[in-house]
């Protein structure tokens, strides 16, 4: 039995909802404000916000997300390294503020290179610029997107049944249907997911299949599983994206449909798994906007390398160090993953998805899927 | 001054035209026929084959390609190895006309786990499963997705004015342009760029531009460039797929257009530029079908680093090391790419393309693209 992880809404409350996206750079003006009136008191500026480190952080179990704690971090300009930071901040709100007005976006890696121009307050390094970012986050309370900056990665792929309008660069909305207006590739999610971006029009799907591998995906279109057996397919590509995430918690929300997951059989899949439906600690704070709680594995699992008798390869010294890790992580809290985890140890083997086609290229649509979804009860 | 490269455009002859793909899997049964009459006359099976041997390799600068010498190995079945590796070879023709039949196609990984239903002639690793493709390529003169065989890679993003027509595995064509019918994230090519499957209609461009960094497409996009200077923008996504590198080529082929290259400034992103105008050495045996020897590396050069103070970083040993080797291969022969190499070594050197960004967001287009593309005589 794949493990399974008892049917969880995610819980809704007026605290959980975006702040209204068009006040997106109120925040960030407050901020500075607040910066101003210090300094025309007479003090010496200092920002308070929430400490990222590992004792702040706890997993909520009850709604399966990442939280942030109470405790609290100061930035003073007391010394000189704080006041750099405060003024990299502001040269950043400023850049922010540009943006908005000549409707730009910047990749994260363009904002390190503008602030070539802020000389000693200038990023030492891309990692220095994506912490600020995310501070700006946490205090501001926005996504990063709300201030028009977005990483390079590859958002995934959409195939299936399923319309929906898309704002382009332009400003002009197209409808796209992600089967019959698209090629063989699917529809590309642009990096920015949003409600102002994408708004879903309608679906006759029952479910999403969320996948780690593109053979696996083109297996499943070429096979047609997605309109045999009315799923929507979304390529990962990988740990997916933010965008990937995001898309994923919006279409469990608002198109009420169930996500599977279905990757490769290790701990390193697993955790892709945990990134889609618990969030990951680099991204604590936004578990709200990019957890789907309600997301159920479905394989591959150590009990179907074993019942399947599927190809495999053995565990390395550093998946073996991976599962450990993941005995004592509490997205795998449950009695069944805790279980897999275990039998996976013991046996010592992983195995890919695509090594299904031991029994043939129809096997996974034709026996696999259906016998696990029946299972899962989505079928 | 960027390397020139002279403009070569390739050389066409009726020997570099690819044969018909109707009969693609005819040299397969011709293959398994001359076994099956060995065997009928009492020998001893055996096959002959290209060696694809560095020593059998050699670049024709004149084409600008690498290219399959005339030395033959023999596969005979005198020996075990040699029995199971003929044995493996025809249960891959089957296979091959197997999934032709019935209209199927597989990635190279499930190929591999097929073959766990051939016992003892099964591979033992997928490299093992690529190399006997690659040989089949070279023995009957196919593409891989001629034998219905493709990888995992991404293919390339196209974003431009563009239209193609597009067969999907429904066998429904469908008309695309790479801009009005596509949402922000492009036009992603399948695996499959052959004539039977994409042909283009039209196009209002005048040049190719194919970029290294999905950042650098979006940058180019949100700005305007591809209708402001009537680009068109593929997106290499990093070491470029088959299919992209087909892709360019029949670009340059059928529309005409000229295709200049724009990657980060480092030996490893010289070698993206070497692999889509000369092909790679992997690839020898296809360079008629993958190389564009036409298409013209932009930047970032080292020349372009200093002339425009570029943020940079410095040399790793790995990097000396690379552009050291490119000191001596052919594929960088001329004497601007030697006069580059030496600078870089020089400098010490290397830098990102949205490196640029030091100069405001609009610079790389307002600015550093026009400059170059006039000096190449392309604007």
């Amino acid at each position: 039995m794949p493990p399974k992880r008892a049917r969880m809404s995610a819980t809704k409350s007026d605290d959980d909802e975006p702040k209204i996206r068009a006040d997106a750079l109120t925040p960030t003006l407050a901020l500075a404000e607040s910066i101003y009136d210090q300094l025309d008191r007479g003090e010496i500026p200092r920002m308070r916000l929430p400490l990222r480190t590992k004792q702040n952080l706890s997993f909520q179990l009850k709604e399966g997300v990442w939280r942030l704690g109470r405790t609290m971090g100061t930035r003073s300009a007391r010394k000189l390294d704080g006041a750099l930071m405060l003024l990299r901040t502001f040269y950043l709100v400023d850049f922010i503020n540009e943006m908005a007005t000549d409707k730009k976006t910047s990749t994260l890696r363009e904002l390190y290179y503008i602030s070539e121009a802020w000389e000693d307050a200038k990023f030492h390094s891309e990692d220095e610029s994506n912490l600020l970012i995310e501070d700006l986050e946490v205090m501001c309370e926005r996504l990063r997107e709300d201030f028009r900056l977005h990483p390079e990665e590859n958002g995934a792929s959409v195939i299936g049944d399923l319309t929906i309008k898309e704002k382009n660069r332009r400003g002009i909305v197209k409808t796209i249907h992600c089967k019959d207006d698209v090629g063989d590739g699917g529809y590309s999610l642009p990096f920015n997911v949003e409600k102002e971006k994408i708004s879903f029009v309608g679906t006759n799907a029952k479910f999403v299949i969320a996948i780690e591998c593109g053979g696996m995906v083109d297996r499943l279109a070429e096979n047609n599983f997605d309109e045999k057996q009315g799923a929507i397919l979304v390529h990962l590509k990988g740990q997916p994206a933010r965008s990937t995430r995001r898309f994923l918690k919006r279409i469990t929300e608002e198109l009420k449909l169930p996500v599977v997951v279905f990757t490769d059989g290790d701990p390193w899949s697993f955790r892709i798994y945990a990134s889609v439906a618990y969030g990951a600690i680099k991204t604590a704070h936004l578990s709200n906007y990019l957890a789907t709680p309600s997301a159920e594995f479905l394989g591959v699992t150590a009990s179907d390398i074993e019942n399947y008798e599927l190809p495999s390869d053995k565990l390395s010294e550093q998946d073996v160090r991976a599962l450990e890790a993941e005995r004592t992580d509490p997205r795998f809290g449950t009695a069944e993953w805790r279980a897999e985890i275990e039998l996976m140890l013991k046996n010592g083997k992983k195995a890919e998805q695509q090594s299904l086609a031991k029994y043939g290229l129809n096997y996974v649509t034709d026996h696999y899927l259906p016998e696990k979804l029946t299972e899962m009860g989505v079928l």
